[in-house]
């Protein structure tokens, strides 16, 4: 390409309403420019980048086995009303009526289409395992769009859906997915994890996220200092602190603590480190069958003071009302006869969920149940019961792993793909069978493979790029090569030099990025910067004098001279992923 | 591809509600599902021949030097509003509101999007021409979609905006966007003619529809025999017939014709050809500056009876209300005073535009004006003025040709590309500027360009097909070539040899689809032919034991058997076009 006859549209200036890095650049490269809110038009430079993701993706899904098919992005509500969520799929499903009236969505997801199209198509278990892809448009409703394509309203996803006669096949096709995903963003140059995450209210037993970590990640993901182990924190096991509970040592006391509500206050006020105070959060308990709430309605949960809730974990005991919903003030005055930072364990009216950390404390300190006043030397089972432990909170920076080795780092993560056993949530709700070797009618098995393609560019550079602009992985460079002449609009001799040398390249398979505009050697020089073309040769007067050209690779601290007949040969050794 | 794990998908009954044969052999090749009224999913099958038509546009539409986007599909009511069009835009404009309850549309099209994104971007004449396209899945809310993908409601579309500083530039883009589309639909294989078309209401003045020739065409284009002329029928010129009108021979004559009101019965009654008599209809005048109605409101429009009107012709002169609106009963008998099959120019009280071909007759019979009457002998210049002759009929097969070279011809023609000259139009609505070469703000000139990529693939069809099913174009088949194995789950070597076959075919470039089902012959040989694949080798056991392979081409009466190490070689002759 030739950039006099291209859009280059790089701009100067930060964009004021840009809050990370990647949407900043992305504006300032020329990439992308906004419509509307979280909408955004995809600029010939930008659009290069993702179509190179999109293609990596859809090469590693052939290899899979998946078949790719491509479902309208406009959906009927007739098949949300039958897997129920059309009334529960909230704000973010973007609904619109036809001239006729009929009620329709602008697809988020598409498990209901490819679920009936599966049902209809296929009969028997000789054609499971089956699992069909798309890359498409999809539109989720975002209440506050943001970071530019990364939490954009309409963005390009590739979206899977698997299909099997059991939950063994589901396994397989769940693993060859996972290794499928790994060298997909392997191809795409990306510093990734695939993490655990919680499989959430649709059940389903396995879920992976991947993550591109990036320290404006909007989730934290957790890893072992000394193994493979990465688990999101919503799903990181927090585990038991090792060797028995320290024998009781003080006596239980109570202590005046005049206005004193938080861990924070509490441990300063006497003097004892967070790590020995616990804290108890009433929360709503679960209805139980016969709709009656037990127990006045609440459940305690108790943590060490430093500790953090995982609501998550929390939600799915037993007892524990589902989504997770804190007791209100007027409600635990009523019920305990004080506010929230003057309760305890001890003697409490309602059951009691332990956190495995706060169960291993000895001599601890916690609310006495009596407005400002809290209790000293507290230990299980002999101040009170320790009944139900379990795990419900965040681990935190140090804790040991799961697996046993090392302890828990945690990194900020960009969700860029998510992998998922469905189970047969979708095919019982829509009643999609097959029938079996046995020729018994079953429900299917599905699993669901999502890849975020539109965010994967704007992932890709919060993880490459510089106080000059994007550094691209050769994978997905919109040019791999720029070929800079200097004045050659007064210089005959550099501009045939460039046309030769870009010529030369495109032959060899490369996308080649001729600057041959009239502008100044730095304003061409910081264009290609921005724009972040990995490899960059600059034709001058004073170098083809001497035979050379001047190479430099965008990290690269120093530029080189390189006799020109070497050119070719020399990219080929710093890039031999050529010609995509 | 291996049929074992692909979704061949066929069907052997036709579906009742497909009305057009690309429409059913699409649902029973196994290209597409439908998923409601106008919406589609394109299965593996269907979804590999889009794949190879968007390809052949995006090749040569890069060739032409355009640059590609990818504008939102969601797009802002903001923008629409600018234009005009939000409010002039009828029923097929799929409008919605997001949660924050602003109003937006699925994009049947992107002029306000590009003009916008141009008018920001783009500041000078050196920028210009500038010609961006995308695409895209594009959204019309048809009130009665059918014909399958042909007139879906969702449906992919090419569309291309050009930008320039005067005319001269946009005609230059224009005459290199009519060279792009012949080597697009020359590339796809199409039988197709690039036909003059009104530009309508839009303004602009030229305009080219590119349509596919097919009986089931929706369109009337009109040829030459002799010539390149081609037109659709709105914009093919009636020209007046040679010679000089005929001397007056007969008397003016009133002949009473009870009851008689079609000009049929009229010519039956008085035994005259319909081609002798003239019908004149009554329509609304248009309203002058003042908001005045000139004349009772209505105008005469007079042709030769067997002729008709060609509203787009009409509605275009001065004094003829547009849209063009024919008088009802009651404003006829009003002002006229008989019923409509009785009135006729002689003495009307309206005033009178004659058809070229109405103009030239000689003792004609036309209405009198009175009930129950006709007038016989009727002559031009000595019964009544002629006043304004116009060409106001479509043109019939015989009419000789507008470039007075041979006669008219008259096929049907399924519109897939229309190349368009805007004009300023929504450059002026939304003031998109830039400065010229003085220095001087100028209104953009714009050209748009579309192609409707998914209704290629149906054109395509209706074009190739015969009793057994689609013959794809190698260019755009979804597979060039199909192996079909005979009895291999029985017999290794056969199935040995179709892998080797399969392998060796890839290798060379080819898509190939390796029938390896355990599905009787003729099953195989049907679902082949019934997809459409352009090459077919079959490998038997008795083949195998005499060296050879059998092979037909998709449209050859016989079969013919060849050594087996000659297949690449006979394939290579048979479709250069590989490797795709």
């Amino acid at each position: 390409m030739r950039a006099s006859r291209y859009l280059i549209a790089t701009q100067k200036e930060t964009p004021s309403d840009a809050e990370v890095i990647s949407h900043q650049l992305m504006l300032r490269a020329g990439l992308i420019r906004k419509l509307a809110a979280g909408l955004y038009t995809w600029l010939p430079t930008g659009l290069r980048a993702l179509r190179k993701v999109e293609r990596i993706v859809r090469e590693e899904m052939d290899k899979s086995g998946a078949l790719e098919v491509l479902m309208p992005a406009v959906q009927p509500a007739e098949l949300w009303q039958e897997s129920g969520r059309w009334t529960q799929y909230g704000g973010e499903l973007l609904r619109m009526n036809d001239r006729h009236g009929r009620e329709f969505c602008f697809g988020p997801t598409h498990e209901e289409v490819i679920t009936d199209l599966v049902r209809n198509e296929l009969k028997s278990y000789k054609e499971l395992p089956a699992n069909f892809y798309q890359v498409q448009t999809k539109f989720r409703d975002e209440r506050r769009p943001r970071f530019g394509v990364m939490r954009a309203r309409e963005f390009i996803m590739k979206d899977a859906y698997s299909f099997h006669v059991n939950a063994e096949s589901l396994d397989e096709t769940y693993q060859i997915m996972h290794r499928t995903y790994c060298a997909i963003f392997d191809r795409l140059g990306l510093d990734y994890r695939p993490v655990q995450a919680d499989s959430g209210a649709i059940g389903g037993s396995d879920s992976h996220e991947f993550h591109v970590l990036a320290s404006s990640g909007e989730d934290d993901i957790v890893f072992s200092t000394e193994s493979d182990y990465a688990a999101n924190i919503e799903k990181a096991e927090a585990v038991a602190p090792s060797g028995e509970r320290a024998a009781p040592a003080e006596e239980l006391k109570e202590a005046a603590t005049p206005d004193q509500r938080t861990i924070e206050a509490i441990s300063q006020f006497l003097s004892i480190d967070a790590t020995r105070t616990v804290k108890t959060l009433l929360v709503k308990a679960e209805v139980d069958e016969a709709g009656e709430e037990s127990n006045a309605g609440l459940v305690a949960l108790i943590l060490r003071g430093d500790h953090t809730l995982n609501e998550i974990k929390a939600e799915s005991l037993a007892g524990v009302a589902e989504p997770l919903t804190m007791a209100t003030d007027e409600e635990i005055e009523a019920i305990i006869g004080c506010k929230a930072g003057s309760i305890g364990p001890v003697d409490l009216k309602v059951p009691v969920i332990v956190d495995r950390s706060a169960a291993h404390l000895a001599d601890f300190v916690c609310g006495a149940n009596r407005e400002g006043y809290h209790l000293t030397g507290v230990n299980w089972e002999r101040d009170l019961q320790l009944g139900q432990v379990e795990d419900i909170r965040n681990v935190v920076e140090g804790d040991a792993s799961p697996d046993g080795k090392g302890t828990l780092e945690i990194r900020r993560g960009i969700e860029v793909g998510h992998i998922f056993k469905l189970g047969n949530k979708y095919s019982t709700a829509m009643n999609a069978t097959v029938l079996d070797e046995n020729g018994k009618t079953v429900i299917m098995d599905m699993g669901c493979y999502g890849i975020g393609v539109s965010r994967i560019v704007a992932a890709s550079i919060e993880q490459n790029h510089d106080e000059k602009g994007i550094i691209w992985p050769d994978a997905i460079a919109p040019f791999q090569v720029a070929i800079v002449t200097l004045n050659a609009h007064k210089t005959p001799i550099v501009a045939e030099a460039g046309e030769k040398l870009y010529e030369q390249l495109k032959q060899a398979g490369y996308d080649v990025l001729l600057d041959d505009r009239k502008e100044r050697p730095g304003v061409k020089f910081a264009d290609m910067e921005l724009i972040g073309i990995p490899h960059r040769f600059v034709i001058s007067d004073r170098g083809l004098a001497a035979g050379t050209l001047e190479y430099k690779g965008r990290r690269d601290a120093d530029k080189q001279d390189i006799a020109i007949e070497e050119a070719l040969t020399f990219l080929i050794k710093a890039s031999p992923r050529k010609g995509l």
